[in-house]
C-alpha cells in the first residue's frame, strides 16, 4: 500500500518543522541537561534510557498500531506484553525503578497492573508470616495472579458500605463469602475481569450475627490449570470504558463460597480459632501513612502527567502556522508560528508553569512524608512512644505532623489530578483540528489518566477531609492554648493577628507576598467555614460546596509556596540563566492563579481590585512574553523520549505532517478496505484486506 | 452465555431505582407534556416519535454493540445504516426535518454526513443551472456521492492560506488541480475517506499566473464502477480520532490532474470562457447569512447536546446512594440520594438551567435570522434596494441588523459549544466511577460533539470578530452621531450616559436588573478594549486575550437576555407552576454565571463585593434547593427516548444496575476469551469466541 512517487516526492510548505524547532532551540541559554538532571536525578535519566534500549529491541513492545486496534486486540496484546515485561525483569534482575520506569515508558495499563501494585502490596502489609508463605510466595513467583476487590456496583467512596459478607462459622472454622444483592457485585477491580485467579475481597465481617466493618479476604475464584470461574463464582470484564481499555476491569460475584479461616488477613485484626472473638486492629496508621504516599505520588506524577500534553502541544504551536500577524511589518512573510499568539501562550504558557509546580510540590511532600516515618519510628523506639499532653516539644510529634500532612494530601491529590485533567484537555485543544487525531498523542492519554481523578478518593469527597481538618485547627488556634505546631497553625495565627490591621501584599514586587497572599486568602476561607459551621450552625450539606473551595485554596497555597522554597532552596543547583526563568515560571503560576480567583482574593482582602487588574493586563502578559523563546527547552526539559509519547505532533525533530500523514496513509489499515458506496447496493465491503489491528508479536 | 440462576435471581438493594424515579416524579407538578410541547411544538414530538418507531423495526439499527465494535465494524456498521437509511426516506418520502429527527436519534456520525449537508448544498447555492443539471441532479439520486474538501494538513481556520490550486488553461479551457506540497493535502475531509466519488474542492484559482483567492470545484475522485481512486489522486481516511470514528474523514492530494471549465461552481464567481478573464462574485452576503444561520443552529443544538448529559447524569444522581447525610434524623435510615448533597447540586442544576438558557437563545435567534432574511429580500425588492446614509429609518436596514446578528453568532457559537462540551464532561464527573464506562452513554457523545467548538470557526478565532464589531459600535457610539440602532449600540449608548453616575443594580432582587448587569459588564469591556486599542496603540495580538473575555462576556448577556424575554413574552403557554420554577431557572443561569465571573463584575462595578458574597452564599444555594424537587421532571420534558440515549445510568425507569451488568456480563464480547495468565506460557487466549463485534444486520 506504498504512495506512489509523486506522493512520496512532496515536503511540507515553508520553513520544516525541524528548523522551526531547530531555531526555537537556539533562541534559549537555557541549560537542559542540568535541569533535566534537577527534575530526575541522573540516575533516574540512565535508568530511563537503559530501560528503553531494551524495550524498543523488542518487537511485542511495538506501538505502530496502538491507536488502530479495538478491545480484544489491544487486550491480547496488553497482556503479551505484561509476560514478556515480567519475563525481561526476570532476566534482567530489574528493581521496582525499573519495572515503574518500563511502565511508564510503554504508558498503557496492562493485566498484572493490579496483582503487581496492591494485591502484592496487601498481602505483604497486612498478612502475617503464615500467609505470607501461603499466599504471597506463590503470587511473588506469579502462580496466584490476584487483585484487590474492593468497589461494589453499588458503592464507590463509600467502603462502610459495602455489601459483601464474609460470615464466620464457628462449627467448622471457615467463612462463607457471599453477594446479598446485584449491587454487591465488585466492580470495576482492575486485572480481575479474565486475569486474575486470586482477589483479596474486602467484606464485611460477621460473627455471630454481628458486624465489624470490612476485612480483606484471599479468596481463589478460578481454577489454576483451566482458569475457568470456580463454582459458584460469577466472574467476568465490565466492558469497554472511555480509556484504559487494555485493562479488564471486572465484576464478581459470590454464591456463599466457603474460605478458610487462614484467607482473612490477620495482621491487624483476626477472629481467633478458639473463642471465635474478634480481635481489634492493633493500630490503623500504617494504613493511613500508605494513603499519604500513595496520593503524594499522584500529586508528583501530576506533574509529568501534565508535561507529557504540555510537551507536544509547544512543540506543535512552534511548527504549526497559521495567518499573518496583524500588525506584521512588510517583511514578515508568511504565516505566524501558532506559538506567537497570545490566546496560545495564555493556555499554554501556565500549564507549562504548573507541570513544575506540582512536581516540587510532590517531591516536597515526598521528602516531608519520609522524614516524618523516620521520626515516627524513633518516636516508636523510645518507652511508651511520643509523649502526648507535655508541652510545647509534643507539638512537634510525628502524629501532628503526619495528621497536617496527610489533611494537606488530600487535598493536593485533588487539585493536583484536577489540573492535570483539565490541563490535558486545554493542551488537546490548542492543538487545533489535529488535536482530535489519534495520533496528537493525548487524547488516549488524557482517556487514560481521567480515572485519577475518582481513585484514591473521589476529588470531591477527599475536600471534605481537608476542610474537618482546617476547621479542627481554627479551632484550637482561636483558643490560642499552644504555640502553632505546624504551618497551617502558623498561617491561621497569623492571620488573627494581623485580621484587623489588613494584608497589604505586594504580590507584584515581592515573590514572599506573593506566597503570604494566598495563606491570607486560606486562613480566611478557614475562619469564614468556621463560622458558618460553629456560630451560624449551618448544616454540613449546605457547606459542601465552601469547604470544596477552601480545600482548592489551600491546596493552591501549598502548590505556590513549595513551588517558591524550592527555587529558595536549591539555587546552587541551578545555572542563573536557568533559574531565572524558573522564578518567572513561579510568578507566572502564582499570578495567572491568582486572577483565575480573583473574587476570593478580594473578598478577602488579601489583595486590592487595582491589584489584580494590573496582574491581569500588565504583569501575566510580560511574562508571557519573557517565557515564550524558553518554551521548547523547558519542554525538552521533561526528556521524554519520542517512544514515550507516540505522537505525531509533539516529535522532538518536528517532523509533524510527514509523521501524521505516513500513520494516516500507511499504518491505517481502514485504508486496506474498499466499499460500495451506493444506497441501493446490498454490498458493503467489496474489499477487506484490513485483517487483524494487533502489533505483530 | 447466559448466567446461572442465582444471579439472574439477584436484585440491587435497598430503595429500587425504578422506585427511587417514581418518588422524584411525584415530588412536582411540573407538567412535562406542556413543557415538551414548548420546547419542541406538538409537530416535533410526533414527528420523533413516527421516525423512532421506524428505526426500532430495522435490525441494521440495533445499538447493543456500538460500545464493543472496533473502528472498522463500526464503519461497516455505520455504512450499513446510512444506506438502508436513504432507502427508507425514499419509501416514506421523507422531509429534511424527518431525517434529521432520524440522525438525531441515531446518534452518530455516518459516510453519507458531508454528502447530505455541505456537498448538497454548496452545488444548489453555488451552481448555475446548468452545473445542476450536470451534478446536483446525479447527487440527488446518490449517483454521485460527494463531500467538501477545504481544511487541509497545514491550514485549519485560515482559508486563504490554502495552497490547492486550480490553474487555467486558457489553451484547453480547463483548470489543472494541484497538490504542491505535502501540507496541500486535504484533511479531515468527513465521507471522503472511503466513502465519496466526488468531491468539491476548495483550490487557489490562479489565472495568468495571478491568484484570486479559494474557490470551489467539482471533482470526480473515485472511478464510479470500481470505487478506485482516479489516476494522479491520492485519497484515503485520515486513522483514528478521539471520537467521530463512524464517520471516514479523508485526505486527498492531486497530482496536476485536468478538470472542465463546468467544474468551477459559478454562481457568483467564474472564468469567461471567451476572454480568460475572472468575473467579481456579485455578493457575498448570502454565503455570510448561511454561515450566521449554521451558527444559530449550533447554538440550538447545544442546549439540546448538553440536556441529554444532564439528563443522564440527574436520573442516576437520584438513583445512585453514598453515605449517610452527617446531619441525619435518626429516622433517615440508608444512604443519600447523591442529588440531594450540595456538591453534586452545584455541578447539575446550573447547567440544567443552561440547557433551557442555550435552546431559548438559539431558538430567538434563529426567529430573529429569518424575519431578517424577509425584511432583506423586501428591502432588495425596492427600486435601489435599501437605501443608505438617508435618515434614522436607514439605521434599521435588514443590512445592520444582520452585522449585528452576524457577530452575535460567532460569540454565541464559541460560548455555546464551548459550554456544552465543558457542560458534558461535568456531567460524566458527577457519575462517580460508573460515568467511566461506556454504558453512562455519556462518554462517547462527549467524544463525537467536541469537533463542534473547532469547526465552523475556531471558538478562539471566532471571538475576535466579536470583537472587531463591538470596538467598531463603540466608535460609532463615541461620534453619537445617530440614534442606537440595534441592541447592542443600545447598551454601549446607556452604558456611556450612566458611567458617572454609576450602577447600582438589584441584581438580587429584580431581574430585568440582573439582565442589566450583564449588558454593564459587557459594555464596560467593550469600552475597556477600546481604550487599550485605539488611546494605548497595543498590538492585535497583545489583546487577543481581553478579546476573548470581552466576547464571552457579550455573549453572556445574550444568552441571560433572552433568557429572560423568552419567560416574558410567552408566560402564556406554561402553567403557573411550571413556569415559576422556569424563572427560578433563570435566576440560577445568571446569578451562578455572575459569580462564576465575579472579578469582571467587580471591575466594572455593576454589583458590589457584597452582593457577590450574598449571591454565592444565600440565592444560589437557596435556589438549588427549590429547583431539586423537579429535577427529574425537568430533565424529562427533554423528552429523550432511551433508545437515543443508549445509557445504564440515564435510563427512564431508573433499572441502572440491572442494566449495567446485562451489558457487561451478556452482551461483552471480551467474556467469551478465555486467557492463559502466566508469564511463562506463549499462550494468550485459550479460547477465543468473541468472534467480530458489528451488529448483526
Amino acid at each position: 500500500m506504498s504512495a506512489p512517487q509523486w506522493v512520496r516526492d512532496l515536503k511540507p510548505s515553508g520553513p520544516q518543522g525541524s528548523e522551526l524547532l531547530e531555531a526555537e532551540r537556539a533562541k534559549s541559554a537555557i541549560n537542559i541537561s542540568t535541569l533535566s538532571t534537577f527534575l530526575f536525578t541522573n540516575e533516574g535519566l540512565a535508568r530511563k534510557r537503559r530501560v528503553l534500549k531494551i524495550l524498543q529491541s523488542e518487537k511485542v513492545f511495538d506501538k505502530s498500531q496502538n491507536y488502530f486496534a479495538g478491545r480484544i486486540d489491544r487486550f491480547e496484546t496488553a497482556l503479551a506484553r505484561a509476560k514478556r515485561l515480567r519475563q525481561i525483569a526476570v532476566r534482567h534482575g530489574w528493581s521496582n525503578e525499573d519495572r515503574m520506569a518500563a511502565n511508564d515508558l510503554i504508558s498503557e495499563p496492562g493485566p498484572y497492573g493490579l496483582h503487581e501494585s496492591m494485591f502484592l502490596i496487601t498481602l505483604r502489609d497486612q498478612g502475617t508470616p503464615e500467609q505470607h508463605e501461603k499466599f504471597l510466595k506463590m503470587a511473588e513467583k506469579y502462580k496466584y495472579i490476584g487483585c484487590y476487590a474492593q468497589t461494589e456496583l453499588g458503592h464507590g467512596s463509600n467502603v462502610r458500605g459495602l455489601e459483601t459478607t464474609a460470615t464466620w462459622n464457628p462449627d467448622d472454622k471457615t467463612f462463607i463469602i457471599h453477594s446479598p444483592h446485584l449491587t454487591a457485585s465488585k466492580w470495576w477491580i482492575g486485572s480481575l475481569g479474565r486475569t486474575a485467579n486470586h482477589a483479596v475481597v474486602m467484606a464485611q465481617l460477621i460473627i455471630n450475627g454481628k458486624s465489624y466493618g470490612p476485612h480483606p479476604f484471599v479468596v481463589q475464584i478460578r481454577d489454576l490449570q483451566s482458569h475457568e470461574p470456580l463454582e459458584n463464582i460469577y466472574i467476568g470484564d465490565i466492558g469497554p470504558k472511555f480509556g484504559y481499555n487494555t485493562m479488564d476491569n471486572g465484576y464478581l460475584l459470590f454464591n456463599h463460597v466457603k474460605v478458610p479461616h487462614i484467607s482473612m488477613l490477620a495482621k491487624f485484626s483476626s477472629v481467633d480459632l478458639k473463642t471465635n472473638q474478634y480481635k481489634r486492629p492493633a493500630s490503623a496508621s500504617l494504613i493511613y501513612g500508605t494513603l499519604t504516599w500513595v496520593r503524594s505520588t499522584i500529586v508528583m506524577q501530576s506533574g509529568g502527567v501534565l508535561a507529557r500534553g504540555v510537551t507536544i502541544a509547544t512543540r506543535y504551536a512552534a511548527v504549526r502556522r497559521q495567518f499573518q500577524d496583524r500588525d506584521a511589518q512588510e517583511w514578515e512573510r508568511g504565516e505566524n508560528q501558532v506559538l506567537n499568539y497570545t490566546t496560545v501562550q495564555i493556555r499554554l504558557l501556565p500549564l507549562l508553569a504548573t507541570t513544575f509546580a506540582l512536581h516540587f510540590t510532590g517531591k516536597a511532600m515526598m521528602a516531608l512524608y519520609a522524614a516524618n516515618q523516620k521520626k515516627m519510628s524513633q518516636d516508636a523506639g523510645k518507652v511508651g512512644g511520643p509523649q502526648r499532653g507535655a508541652g510545647p516539644e509534643e507539638t512537634h510529634s510525628g502524629s501532628d505532623l503526619l495528621a497536617d500532612l496527610h489533611a494537606t494530601s488530600c487535598g493536593l491529590k485533588s487539585l493536583a489530578s484536577y489540573t492535570a485533567v483539565e490541563g490535558l484537555e486545554v493542551c488537546r485543544r490548542a492543538c487545533g483540528g489535529h488535536g482530535y487525531s489519534s495520533f496528537s498523542g493525548i487524547g488516549s492519554w488524557y482517556a487514560d489518566y481521567l480515572p485519577t481523578a475518582t481513585w484514591e478518593g473521589d476529588n470531591y469527597m477527599l475536600t471534605q477531609q481537608v476542610a474537618r481538618y482546617l476547621l479542627k485547627a481554627a479551632r484550637g488556634v482561636l483558643k490560642g492554648s499552644r504555640e502553632p505546631s505546624n504551618d497551617t497553625e502558623f498561617i491561621l495565627t497569623n492571620f488573627l493577628s494581623r485580621q484587623d490591621t489588613g494584608a497589604a501584599f505586594d504580590i507584584l514586587g515581592n515573590d514572599a507576598d506573593l506566597v503570604a497572599a494566598f495563606a491570607w486568602r486560606s486562613a480566611f476561607l478557614t475562619f469564614e467555614a468556621l463560622k458558618h459551621r460553629d456560630e451560624q450552625k449551618k448544616a454540613w450539606n449546605d457547606l459542601l460546596v465552601d469547604f470544596y473551595r477552601l480545600s482548592r485554596a489551600h491546596s493552591q497555597y501549598m502548590v505556590v509556596k513549595n513551588f517558591y522554597e524550592t527555587l529558595q532552596s536549591t539555587s546552587n543547583e541551578l545555572d542563573v540563566e536557568t533559574l531565572a526563568v524558573m522564578h518567572k515560571l513561579f510568578r507566572l503560576y502564582a499570578l495567572h492563579t491568582l486572577e483565575s480567583e480573583a473574587s476570593e482574593f478580594y473578598t478577602s482582602a488579601a489583595v486590592t481590585v487595582r491589584q489584580i487588574q494590573l496582574a491581569r493586563t500588565t504583569a501575566v502578559m510580560k511574562l508571557l512574553a519573557e517565557i515564550r523563546p524558553h518554551a521548547v527547552r523547558l519542554v525538552d526539559a521533561w526528556d521524554f523520549p519520542d517512544w514515550q509519547l507516540d505522537s505525531s505532533l509533539g516529535r522532538y525533530d518536528g517532523k509533524v505532517y510527514e509523521d501524521m500523514f505516513y500513520r494516516a496513509s500507511e499504518l491505517n489499515p481502514l485504508n486496506r478496505v474498499t466499499v460500495d458506496p451506493y444506497p441501493d447496493s446490498g454490498v458493503l465491503f467489496k474489499r477487506n484486506d484490513a485483517g487483524s489491528v494487533k502489533p505483530k508479536l
